[in-house]
């Protein structure tokens, strides 16, 4: 074993990072032992100094990240700041420091992937970020090493944690959204201002990532439809329950069935009970991966907190370390495939529409019509009365977003029709 | 992209090597990509070369594997022969002549694992296997590389198809043992000769391995406990369903409380029916890891069949193939916590004890007193009375395997107990 020690320089020392510190103090010998030289921590970056922040020698804390980055001597940065800014700059400028970096920043590589990796690649270091999608579970690397001669056709997952604590809840007690998410607040599941959970913009990140990976292919965070989770209501669960299928914000990736192009989106959607995501409770995340050879592959744990999130980060780091001693890194970027992202109004799926009609002769006639026009086919139709006026659910066989939409609008403009309960897409059948 | 091409000596052509070779042809554009070179099939060695095999060119059939494998161009050979002898020598002699190996051969990895790692590690080769573990299911790359910078403290899957699909039908048809076995055998889920399934020699194969990269410990064959499931019962299960359970072949590998030693075993168990594991059905396989940092994973998918199978041992190749192209090797053998495997009898677990007794007055007091003696605590007991004689169902709190043989040794000199009729331990609570 080498003796003299890796330099890791830590940026950020919030939930994560802290844990990143502690696991790096208290297993410092398997550490050691399985990179092959001991790795010390060299400098830890924050915004505010004088916090106390236990474990961690006041000597090492810094608010001055980039000149712990320039160093010089450091050879691992684990970047667990977040968001765009400083972490992007940071992040180029210690490639060009000659240092390695594992991240867990899923907003940035969604956005700049694409550049952060031709950074990696110029400076020939390694850019690893596993804690980056789905915290604890192991999902980039068997993707991207372990599936990495076969065909991945689907991704289909629930990536955030928070709005699955909230679904959840909902589904079990009957409560609303507000309430259920007045607990997730309460609880420490959800943040002040939840908007990048409940809007699903942090599973679009994760969705970028991952279709990325799994088709060889850049997708970027605009090429994600998303749509988040705040309209689900109690009367959607119900309609759910009536079908044996519950509600999940799901992320799905997929590639058309010509194998020509690619698809990612984010948004709540039905899926049977029977599916193993069904069964995925509180805020734990899986994801089920469809590729040609394996078939159906699942992964499940805790997507996110301090302790899992940092096995993830840890595990890059040891991985970044090994490569460094022997002169080499892991694989990079692959996007050879080039595969063009279809617009949401492609993506072929089912889908229950819940309208409320006024309650008379013709009317059933009438909206069968305008699915028909739009030749959107439908499966179930289910029509209950309440006086003068009638509920009507309508289940199609599969179709494409574009033709459902030109039929929800045609719908909106009968008379007949008092409006449109809900939307709802079926997946996972 | 280097244009040379790596080569490939195929060895086996059977259920799995024959997938490997049609992916192999069928994806050679993407694997190229991926890989950074493009990779050729030199050889293909069989036993009966003139049986017709689609897709595969007749000019590139031998039965001299050993030749193949000496010819001294190969970079990769792929051993999917099975067994001991010949694959062990040839391995061995792949290293010896400049080659890196990915193999499935889960018995030969159990038993000769540390000796083939070291002919690895002196040729500066790769022996990559993860396909011999839960055939498709990243599962070895996982434990080794993700978890780098965790401890795990648990594992505890679910690891042969075929007992996993004969306990199903089992549960959901009230089928006996039997019963259930011809239809796993005509269904092509069970083998002619089952024992290897059976009697859990494949499942503790895979314990071996699995125990070895989670404690970084050399663990062999011999060190695991195995049980087969042929006497599991229909009354078991009906006794499992009273509890809240179910039954399943598991292969459990722990770290114990202390950390200071190991144990892996394999025999029937009763889950709770809220287990994740309890809802894996038919042939597939699922691995549950519980580890510090990141908590409870869960691995999912088909454990075995050509395609999945195959699918792994291509996700090895490319990797290895990337590590000859940089000249480098991936992580090798990782035994340096050298912890002791401590016997069964050191294992500590519930237990669920059926047993026949005469329905007289202080049968259920002598029965309590030896327990007691034995320093097993008792949950619950149910006695059901059937003329003259009685069922008596002890369930134990804790205790280690050791006081729980004593108990049952005691039991059974007992004049008012008739039999035992099944002891069965009780996991993933
Ligand atoms: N939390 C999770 O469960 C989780 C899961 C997966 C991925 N992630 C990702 O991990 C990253 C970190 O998340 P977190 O939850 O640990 O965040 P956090 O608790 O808010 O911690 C952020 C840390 O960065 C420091 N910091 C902020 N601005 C800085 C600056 N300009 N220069 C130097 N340091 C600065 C903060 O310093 P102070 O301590 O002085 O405020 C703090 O230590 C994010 O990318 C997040 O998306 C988090
Ligand atoms: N099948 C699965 O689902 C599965 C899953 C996980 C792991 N594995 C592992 O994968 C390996 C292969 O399994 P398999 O199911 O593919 O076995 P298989 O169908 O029996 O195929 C074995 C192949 O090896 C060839 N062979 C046998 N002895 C040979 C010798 N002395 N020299 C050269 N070739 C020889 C056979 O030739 P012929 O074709 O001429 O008979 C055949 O092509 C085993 O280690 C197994 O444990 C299998």
């Amino acid at each position: 074993m080498r003796t003299r020690p890796l330099k890791v320089a830590l940026l950020g020392c919030g939930v994560v990072g802290s844990e990143v510190a502690r696991i790096m103090t208290t297993h410092a010998d398997d550490l050691a032992a399985r990179i092959g030289a001991p790795v010390e921590l060299a400098g830890v970056a924050v915004r505010r100094p004088s916090k106390v922040r236990e474990g961690i020698d006041p000597a090492l804390v810094t608010t001055d990240a980039t000149a712990l980055v320039k160093r010089g001597d450091i050879d691992v940065v684990v970047e667990v700041i977040g968001g765009i800014e400083p972490a992007r700059t940071l992040i180029t400028t210690a490639f060009e420091n000659g240092a390695s970096v594992v991240s867990a920043n899923k907003a940035l590589l969604a956005q700049d992937g694409a550049a952060l990796h031709a950074a990696a690649e110029q400076a020939d270091k390694d850019l690893y970020y596993e804690a980056a999608v789905a915290g604890a579970i192991p999902l980039i690397r068997p993707l991207r090493e372990s599936l990495a001669g076969d065909k991945v056709n689907r991704v289909l997952g629930i990536v955030n944690g928070t709005t699955n604590f909230i679904l959840d809840k909902m589904d079990s007690t009957g409560a609303g959204y507000q309430e259920a998410l007045d607990e997730a607040t309460a609880l420490g599941y959800a943040e002040a201002d939840p908007t990048a959970d409940v809007e699903g913009f942090d599973a679009a990140a994760k969705a970028a990532i991952l279709a990325g990976i799994a088709f060889h292919t850049r997708v970027r965070l605009d090429d994600v439809y998303r749509e988040g989770m705040t309209e689900v209501t109690a009367a959607d669960f119900a309609s759910a329950k009536q079908m044996g299928c519950t509600i999940k914000l799901l992320a799905i990736c997929e590639r058309a069935p010509d194998g020509g192009s690619v698809t990612a989106r984010v948004h709540p959607a039905m899926i049977p009970l029977t599916h193993p995501l069904a069964s995925v409770r509180g805020a734990y995340n899986a994801v089920f991966v469809e590729s040609d050879a394996a078939g159906q592959l699942m992964f499940y744990g805790p997507g996110a907190g301090g302790s899992p999130t940092a096995s993830a980060v840890l595990g890059d780091l040891v991985a970044v370390c090994r490569n460094r001693l022997s002169g080499t890194t892991g694989p990079g970027e692959s996007a050879y495939a080039a595969l063009p992202v279809s617009p949401m109004g492609d993506v072929v799926t089912r889908y229950h529409i819940s309208l409320d009609v006024a309650d008379k002769p013709g009317v059933l006639a009438q909206v069968a019509t305008v699915f028909a026009e739009h030749d959107v086919s439908i499966d179930t139709v289910r029509q209950t009365g309440k006086g003068g006026e009638a509920s009507l659910v309508v289940v199609t066989h599969r179709a494409s977003d574009a033709s459902l939409r030109g039929t929800v609008g045609a719908l909106r403009k009968l008379d007949t029709v008092r409006g449109v309960a809900s939307i709802m897409r079926v997946e996972g059948e």
